[in-house]
């Protein structure tokens, strides 16, 4: 291991190349995203992720992280490594309260023809999903829950987005996601044959009456207006969560997380 | 309906006066809070919440709100009527994007022993949860889901902060909530015959294993650190959401949403 380049400037171009980062446009350009955090560095690591460069800063880290010596396992990884000054890595961070870890990494780039399915997959379709908190959450569902593709169609948001990364604490590394536009995911839904299961308010049909058994997808839309209707035309089913309440909608990726258990409830022969 | 006052200066002591209300300490001295927000304000009105004062900005608002007419139903409610210049009500409001409607309410202050319940209640325990963000989420679940009521043991966040009425979407004011602290909330559920289902990690049952027709109450703690012993160890039963994945934790609110849904779905005699 080399010794690593340090940076005490705040002004350091290397540091303001990260900051520019979080724009899309230079994701996109460069195909390259950030990781921010101990968490979520060490999932992705855990993942497969090797990461272009680590920034850390020591003295935010905490016992664990300085104890668990992540940055030595990136150093081994052949990543380079630079130590940034307290103040300077303050300036690059982009969360409060940083913990002194901020890696870039590949960029996920996938569409939906990069994905390999497992026999009966379960996949998860989110349609035009506009904040990135919400589709971390999704991923963190997908992650526990063992869906096997997470699709972002139309995505407004993209996968690379700091936020999308962070809110996922990593899974969007591990988790199989791609984005694609609404009609090439359909077509590629078909080819698999993989009926599609709409979520909207405008049905009878409870998500529980529906078979998920065997491969399927559930599609979720935006949190103004839901799925669009090129999804509810082609959908095989629709399905709405039942709700009593006064505020008409449960929130995009707490819906998701309902309708996703309820699937791995029956699929694992869940008995009740 | 009087001449509404109208404000044109950030540094009107009134608006500051709001402004304060952001501060916990402030709420509590005063037993006041705020709701910012068309939708949530409707919400809150719809519910029964007489606000004390409403501040609103005509420049601000977008069509539905305007053609609503929302000020005039408030005004006829009693409330004072405050119209604020779009510069000043920028200043006073908390959230980006503010679509012009900001009001003064009473603060939900209620113990456990303040809550009516049905029969065969279905309540929601949220011990110790510091996020506003999480709080909501769990507000709008439980409005959806039928939730009889919905106890804040030891919060950290308190049912006035304006960003949990915010995420709440204003069934702060429609759902039955309370907060008090663990030990208190244990000897209320009890003397009500309420069994107590705590989520943790911890445990071989999964969330699906369990009975929830009849008197029940789901518990979920912090992200962080989970449900105390003191829930943990005087639970009835203890369940876990199956998880397949790397990131060994669901949102908070996420993994109410699951539990409470396969509680609807039992008690709605799902049948599949």
């Amino acid at each position: 291991m080399h010794t690593p380049l340090l940076i005490t400037s705040p002004a350091n171009p290397r540091l303001k190349a990260l900051v520019g980062l979080r724009r899309r446009r230079t994701r996109e350009q460069e195909g390259r995203t950030l990781i921010e955090g101990y968490d979520e560095l060490g999932l992705a690591l855990d993942a497969g992720v090797v990461p272009h460069a680590l920034f850390y800063c020591p003295d935010l880290m905490g016992e664990a992280a300085l104890a668990d010596d992540l940055v030595v396992r990136v150093g081994q990884l052949g990543s380079e490594l630079v130590e940034v000054s307290r103040a300077a890595f303050e300036k690059a961070a982009y969360r409060e309260g940083p913990d002194g870890f901020l890696a870039v990494v590949d960029a996920v780039d996938r569409r939906c023809a990069d994905l390999e399915l497992p026999v009966d997959p379960l996949v998860l379709v989110c349609q035009g999903v506009e904040k990135p908190g919400n589709l971390g959450a999704m991923l963190r569902t997908a992650d526990a829950a063992g869906v096997d593709a997470v699709v972002a169609a139309d995505p407004v948001t993209d996968w690379g987005n700091p936020n999308t990364v962070r809110a996922s604490k990593g899974t969007v590394f591990s988790v199989p996601v791609a984005s694609d536009i609404t009609a090439v995911t359909q077509d590629w839904l078909r080819a698999h044959g993989i009926p599609l299961i709409a979520a909207t308010p405008d049905t009878e049909t409870e998500h529980t009456e529906i078979d998920y058994r065997g491969p399927v997808a559930i599609a979720v839309g935006t949190e103004k207006t839901g799925l669009t209707d090129e999804v509810l035309d082609a959908a095989d089913a629709r399905v709405r969560i039942p709700m009593v309440g006064r505020a008409n909608s449960l929130n995009v990726a707490t819906s998701a997380a309902i309708i996703v258990y309820e699937a791995v409830r029956q699929r694992s022969g869940g008995a009740r």
